[in-house]
């Protein structure tokens, strides 16, 4: 359908929640009692309770997919599924003659609570920043490689706790855990005193799901992938220094990674693809993702980080090495099911510049340089009652702006 | 209630499934068209069809969390629902009254096919056997101290798929990706070489979850834990090589994890508590496992490993340096959430002697000493068609065996 059909209800001028993006939340009615949390469609600022509208427009089985309480039911429906849903979103928008059913379903984003969008099944976090990557070997292993022999030819990763996937917002309770003071021979145990965030994109699974012994090729990406969130995968630098050695993070990530309200579909995004970094080794098949391969599959997504309102980062998910298609092709090629709902992150985005790493470890260099606030503060890592709030935005069609809602949250005191 | 009580049905003399064990599986009838996954309990060479006989008894709510697909709304019910089905199971097993009703309830072993008991919201892998921890850093870092720093002060661990958690009998196909030949400087991509077992014993939550910050103490752990099951978490060694630094084991392990068909309740493991090995360093509070705490905690169960058919290892589950409780209390100290269905695993269960390591990667000293069976064939790794059977018996009441039934899998050919 054209771009250029315009909303019947008055949208605010460079909205960034326009016809070409359309993401996909989970809400519930303020001050309406066990209000049941079911999908909502961002437009303009107000949240479309797309069930109904489905309803009204006499889709009753599609309309209980849209029932809640999260996403998954739709995100199981499959690629044509969202495509057609997406058809009559624009249509029920569009069109005078569906005004008046739809127009009253359209609620004022004040009056509505924001849930977690999606249940994920399995959370994979990757390491796809070469400058992140980079930026965490110097600070590390200073008298090593800063990149691991394997950086370049596989895109890194490990699973994470999909239970402790959080919405937006949910406070962040500061987590207690074993550490090795400098110098000192055994662990103590106590409150992280190097609590870190981590800026990332997350790619939501849907699809019929795949067997057992099914890899996803990269031509087959947007049949197996819905849509993209904002990540914020929060981490105890302390806690882990310590325990990673041999099998990874744990603990210092499993207590708590933060997701965006708004899922934003593929769909939104064909006019931020980009042609990811030159690659300066060759890469196994499985990996190609060039044009033959259905690419380019990089996002050309311009993200902020925000410490207590003050923006301190804005890194560049073009200047990810590594694609959320080649990510996908690689958890899969082992032959590991993916079930709608998984969630797959891309690891702290970092760009080349200082003003563009994606984690408190690289902006202070390890903890050495602390960060000057405007308020005239310091932070080396967070304090108590910090608030981060991560936002990003991409080109739509017509010179627009997709955005991405934000990822909120705030630091907790540790419990006693 | 009595131990010596007997049933009024047959059971085989020494049975491992007496009334002394009454572990819970999902079943299926052979031969009955889609027919209904549901909870079974196995009594001698028999399963009881325990959804239906709580509804013979007058119990439609709690029967209702029999009817399947899976355990986990009996996961939920928590620690009293278990007591108090437990000790209906042997009224109606041993109580002529109730023989009429139940007897027809009880199905062949040989007529059911079993399914996958419980499925995981998250599956975390543990390492804390310390012979096996020790012969692998032998293997891997010759040069260096076999243990690394952390070992001995707290459980290591690392999150695994939950999504590629098997039934039993589910065939193992041989994953592919990438590995490093030696001497190379780029990895090839293939089949894995170098595919091997981990014997494990897991330890599956219950209960009706924990809240995000609130962690689970050694006190606690009966109250969160419903039972034990046996795993054999695969292994492909060469892809772990190449892949797992500096974020952890990933593809090597995520193609597939087996669970067996059987999980014996905690309170069927009385018999078998034991206290763990003499610990060389001091724990931290939230550590310690002793008397005071509930302990011990560690449990005397001994497993065996069969390759076609031959025993190829002996692994005693008592040796383990950390006990499951310990683990549990580590993997929430940070506030990380548990929910019913989670499973935690053990690690290899590798005793001190050679014909007690649970892997082949210890066995043939990293694939430099084969394995010379019976039939006159030799194996460092697994073969296509190889089959690996893991079982495990504990001590029950007065001097019984309580069986944990099997953890099988047969190695299918890696795709084209």
């Amino acid at each position: 359908m054209p771009e250029t059909t315009t909303c019947w209800a008055d949208l605010p001028a460079d909205t960034p929640f326009g016809l070409d993006n359309l993401p996909y939340g989970v809400f519930t009615v303020r001050g309406v009692e066990r209000d049941r949390p079911r999908v909502g469609v961002a437009v303009g600022d107000r949240v479309l309770d797309v069930g109904r509208a489905a309803r009204a427009a006499g889709h009753p089985a599609l309309a209980r997919t849209l029932d809640g309480p999260d996403l998954n039911p739709l995100l199981r429906l499959g690629r044509s599924a969202w495509t057609e849903l997406r058809g009559m979103l624009r249509d029920w928008l569009t069109d005078e003659d569906h005004r008046e059913t739809v127009e009253p379903l359209l609620l004022a984003r004040a009056d509505v609570e924001m849930h977690l969008p999606f249940h994920p099944g399995d959370y994979v976090d990757f390491y796809s920043s070469e400058h992140h990557a980079a930026n965490l070997g110097r600070i590390l292993r200073p008298n090593d490689e800063p990149l691991k022999p394997n950086w370049k030819h596989l895109p890194v990763g490990y699973h994470g706790r999909a239970g402790t996937v959080v919405a937006s917002g949910t406070p962040i309770v500061r987590p207690r855990g074993q550490r090795l003071p400098a110098g000192a021979g055994a662990p103590e145990f106590g409150p992280s005193a190097r609590l870190d965030i981590e800026a990332e994109m997350g790619f939501v699974v849907g699809g019929a799901g795949t067997r057992l012994g099914e890899p996803v090729p990269v031509e087959e990406f947007r049949d197996h992938v819905f849509g993209a969130v904002l990540v914020n995968d929060w981490s105890a630098r302390d806690i882990q220094a310590w325990e990673y050695v041999p099998l990874g993070p744990f603990l210092a990530k499993s207590f708590a990674t933060s997701v965006g309200e708004w899922v934003v579909p593929l769909d939104a995004l064909e006019e931020a693809r980009t042609a990811p970094p030159e690659r300066d080794v060759e890469l196994l098949d499985y990996l190609r993702d060039g044009a033959e391969q259905g690419g380019p599959w990089g996002f050309d997504v311009a993200m902020e980080v925000r410490l207590n309102g003050e923006r301190i980062a804005e890194p560049p998910f073009a200047s990810m090495y590594w694609t959320a298609a080649q990510q996908l092709a690689h958890l899969t090629v082992n032959g590991a099911v993916v079930r709608a709902g998984d969630l797959f992150a891309s690891g702290t985005v970092s760009g080349p510049e200082p003003h563009q790493w994606g984690s408190l470890m690289e902006l202070t260099r390890g903890g050495r340089e602390p960060l000057k606030l405007a308020d005239g503060e310091e932070r080396t890592f967070l304090a108590d009652g910090d608030e981060v709030v991560i936002t990003a935005t991409a080109p739509g069609a017509n010179g627009s702006r997709i955005g991405f809602g934000e990822v909120a949250g705030r630091i907790a005191p540790a419990r006693r």
